[in-house]
């Protein structure tokens, strides 16, 4: 097992395609990551066949012979899982979060920019680019519940968010660096303190202490209820946020939607150590209405990429992809193309 | 003790103005309350010196004897509570929830209208009509957290969400009957059903099995991650909604961001079974940044008024409010105005 970088000139990428448009997205993805790697750089991808079909052919999720192969690899490319057939829940313990469990992302990243030419609601206002550090490990995630009578009329039904010092201080610490590191420097915890009081309570002291080390960074507090106002209102006013697993997955939905759209959220759950290989995937979803007519917009996955490529320190192929997507969001308004069509026009930019 | 209704002719207020901004805009929603009401009802309103004013000055949120005074009244009308000053939670665990607990308000009730002229980013989109129908006496917002090694590198906090058979049924229910009571009857269900699978499962059950009773309501489910990208992008696919305490709390403020703005949010907190008053309040808070400044708008206050005098039965003055919102609205566009001349401008129009 290794970590690629750019000194190490192998990249041994693993590929869960998944379902619905997962796997006509993704096989974009692949083509912009080959067109960009350097010549000398080899790309191995090993398909894994996890998802919504394997569970329906075998009741499968993520056997652990493959979680164990999965762990040999650099990083992981998904596309999308799930479809209608496979009961709330299975595909999302079972194979999602318990890849990013076991594999210890507790980064979940997910930045947001206004790119040219959506369709956002906030189309033309201040530009708009923060990327949010969502918590992947702790939060009500944790499958810390349970449920006594139930089915009956005196069922009660239980939900844990757990948070721990450990896993609220890295993250943060980690948004700290990542907010230094940017222009604005400011860092934005989002969290319910007035009601969650003990989970709020070690969030804004673990937030507030650990900004003693980062003097140049300038910090502030939302509730989640009030930063959806100003997700909707002021997007300009955030540049780094930091906040838990479940309050993380519903503001970078939102956060979407008033930026280019689902169509173009990239993700990447990040295991900072690079213990363990990291996961980048499209925010979206499995889509199948839309699966196999071509409609799919390969652009978060092909994003996604670049996040891939930046973990793993391509930072200039990482930055050529984004070139890449804001000139063709450009060029690309008001036509209509099919996912290989964006593939192939994203492919010849970073190519060219 | 008793409820107010149309036949019953005095109307037997308790009046929380609180802090901030609260005072103001409830003078003016008063002042609308008096002008709407029919002659022969009697307003009785007596003021509690309830916030943080109270707070700073004896320590004290919410005595046993103040709350039992509190449940003689028809119902409560409240400001806005908090201020800087005071650390986060105690107002609104010891004042605020604890009037929620405390008067069993299992539905808190938000209508999102899309009023003419607001700055909504989606202004002159379809129209928003819809009402949110949130959980308020369960969920995360218990208190049922707690932290052990609190301050050290061991911490451990939790928070416990709980959801019961009773606490789901009965808002389901109400959420049901609102829905058909209504001209498009469509009721969606919001919560996370794919993560938080044992509180997920009762109530997406509670609500299919409840829906059995209700065949004219057709229904849908969203995470509530999707569903903040619908309140942006299509949010005239809503009618009625029905969600957890938390969720609630989440997809309000967003609603309001989307519809009028915070400034028209109305919110009422209420016990359907008239056991207790019921509370009816704006969802802002208290901006201290305006307060005195005669900038807020009371028109929150003034549309949680026409709430208030809905559920007491006095449908034909709550619409009157509602309508003399619609035509002021209209008319206040460009102008600046202060707290006090909307007051009269809408008192002046229900009265006439
Ligand atoms: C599919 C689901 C488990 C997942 C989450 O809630 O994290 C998704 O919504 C996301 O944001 O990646
Ligand atoms: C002040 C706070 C406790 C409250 C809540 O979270 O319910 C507020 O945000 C609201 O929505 O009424």
């Amino acid at each position: 097992s290794g970590t690629a970088s750019s000194t190490d000139r192998t990249l041994n990428l693993a590929v869960i395609p998944g379902d619905g448009i997962g796997p006509e997205v993704v096989a974009q993805g692949l083509k912009v990551l080959e067109a960009v790697l350097p010549q000398d750089v080899k790309l191995e991808t090993h398909e894994y066949d996890l998802g919504a079909r394997r569970w329906h052919a075998t009741g499968e999720t993520l056997p652990d012979a493959e979680l164990e192969r999965l762990k040999e690899h650099d990083a992981i490319l998904l596309g999308a899982i799930g479809d209608p057939g496979v009961p709330s829940g299975i595909l999302e313990r079972g194979l999602l979060l318990k890849l990013r469990f076991a594999f210890d992302h507790f980064v979940n990243l997910r930045p947001s920019r206004l790119f040219p030419n959506t369709d956002s609601p906030l189309a033309g206002r201040p530009d708009i680019d923060f990327v949010v550090v969502r918590e992947g490990t702790e939060g009500p995630y944790v499958g810390n519940g349970g449920s006594i009578r139930t089915g009956t009329p005196q069922e009660v039904a239980n939900e844990v968010s757990v948070n721990t010092a450990f896993g609220v201080e890295r993250v943060v610490r980690d948004a700290y660096e990542r907010a230094r590191a940017r222009t604005a420097k400011k860092l934005t915890l989002v969290h319910k303190n007035n009601v969650l009081v003990h989970a709020g309570h070690l969030w804004k002291n673990t937030f507030d202490r650990v900004g003693q080390e980062y003097p140049e960074v300038s910090t502030d507090y939302l509730h989640v209820d009030a930063a959806t106002i100003f997700l909707v209102t002021d997007p300009a006013r955030f540049d780094v946020i930091v906040t838990d697993n479940l309050f993380g997955d519903i503001i970078t939905d939102l956060a979407a939607a008033v930026s280019g759209g689902i169509g173009l959220a990239a993700s990447g759950n990040i295991n900072p150590d690079r213990e363990f290989p990291s996961m980048f995937e499209p925010v979206h979803g499995s889509a199948p209405d839309i699966a196999g007519s071509g409609k799919a917009d390969p652009t978060a996955t092909v994003l996604s990429v670049a996040l891939l490529l930046r973990h793993l320190g391509f930072e200039a192929e990482a930055a050529r992809i984004d070139e890449a997507v804001t000139a063709d969001l450009a060029e690309r308004a008001g036509t209509t193309r099919s996912t290989q069509e964006t593939g192939d026009a994203l492919a010849a930019r970073v190519a060219g």
